[in-house]
């Protein structure tokens, strides 16, 4: 396709939403990251939309790329469906004994069990080559504002789409498009989001992403790599 | 007033806005704190709303009570319009001399340099009794969202007020309660932010604050207090 994309970040609820759009979406950007063989970077959830695209970027064979990042603290309440007691003790067994990262279940891929929430999001960053938005709740809106953050102040230049499913963030774009109005974004880092309302359309805009130029210069490590 | 609220974190644009009513409610928001002796908690910027909430706060005869903290990365950046080559150099000693913290200049109280950004966001929280968001850009965006995701935690109780200067945030407050009609936000979780349009009432929603209860039950040490 293009310019070494192989491994996407994807954010989103770990509830499904009260309309069955969400899910199918979700389940249909999973397939086409299977079909493409690109490696599924998630919040390591096994509820909500979180777990059902973890499920479908495995395929129907369970041998697709999927990892998973999960903090330590919210293990339990995040893996709840499936064979709960028996995956929550081997994923803290695995904090100690397996550098937090451990295959766990065929079904959601590869876990890496971090410290931390803030650890998730390094790590999540650092393993991905792309970040998008699916529909979510504040968490979900945080960790993509970060990610728009950290690319404002020049930390990545790595793509970043909203999957604006049935126009779930036209209100946020509005918010957004009002805040450049105004003058506290500029107009450039306006263009730093792509918006897709198709899982083609997400990986297209991926594809062909454009970062936008004279940001800041920092690095990874002005972000505290070493000291966080 | 009430109920030990002393410091109070307000996360601001490091840009003014292109209207002077934005600059003209940070420093009446910034008077009325000086006047009930409250600490002001902020980015630690002399740019945009920051400094001028910063200078207000501080009082006609900087005697108010103010601490910025700013990440070293953004020291150069963010710190421009004053004494700069001096302070700098001044902020970027204090990190390795005065555990982070000095006073800085009476124009804007003192000044504590952190790490990275994730510690700035974690000791502007844990220094804070209650916290604001005036306009701001995509990292005023992340920091209250953040925020709000550890009230939802259950890691803190701390009232979140939006300060709604002239609808500036009547989007993202729609966006907010369209993501709770379609189930990825709680109704009780939507009752986590406070919304004002004036410093007065920014302060009585601060003391009158109520938390939604029912929340998870998780801890700054959860979050990784130890480890991040
Ligand atoms: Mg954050």
């Amino acid at each position: 396709m293009t310019s070494g994309i192989s491994s996407v970040c994807v954010y989103c609820g770990s509830s499904f939403g009260n309309d069955s759009k969400y899910s199918d979406q979700a389940k249909a950007l999973g397939e086409l990251l299977y079909k493409l063989k690109w490696r599924l970077v998630y919040g390591g959830g096994s509820t909500g939309l979180m777990g059902m695209i973890a499920q479908s970027a495995m395929g129907p064979g369970c041998d697709g790329k999927v990892l998973g990042i999960i903090p330590n603290a919210l293990v339990a309440k995040e893996r709840e469906c499936c064979d709960d007691a028996d995956v929550n003790a081997k994923l803290k067994e695995s904090v100690d004994n397996h550098k937090g990262s451990t295959p766990i279940s065929s079904k959601y891929g590869e876990t890496c069990v971090v410290p931390d929430m803030h650890t998730r999001k390094r790590k999540m960053a650092e393993e991905s080559d792309a970040f998008v938005a699916m529909p979510g709740g504040y968490g979900t809106l945080e960790e993509i504002m970060e990610c728009i953050t950290w690319s404002q102040l020049g930390i990545h230049g790595k793509p970043i789409v909203l999957f604006n499913i049935d126009g779930f963030y036209d209100r946020l774009l509005e918010f957004i498009g009002h805040s450049i109005k105004e003058g506290f974004i500029s107009k450039k880092n306006g263009l730093i989001i792509e918006v897709a309302t198709t899982p083609r359309e997400v990986i297209d805009k991926i594809a062909h992403y454009t970062v936008p130029d004279g940001r800041f210069n920092l690095d990874w490590d002005d972000e505290g790599r070493n000291h966080g």
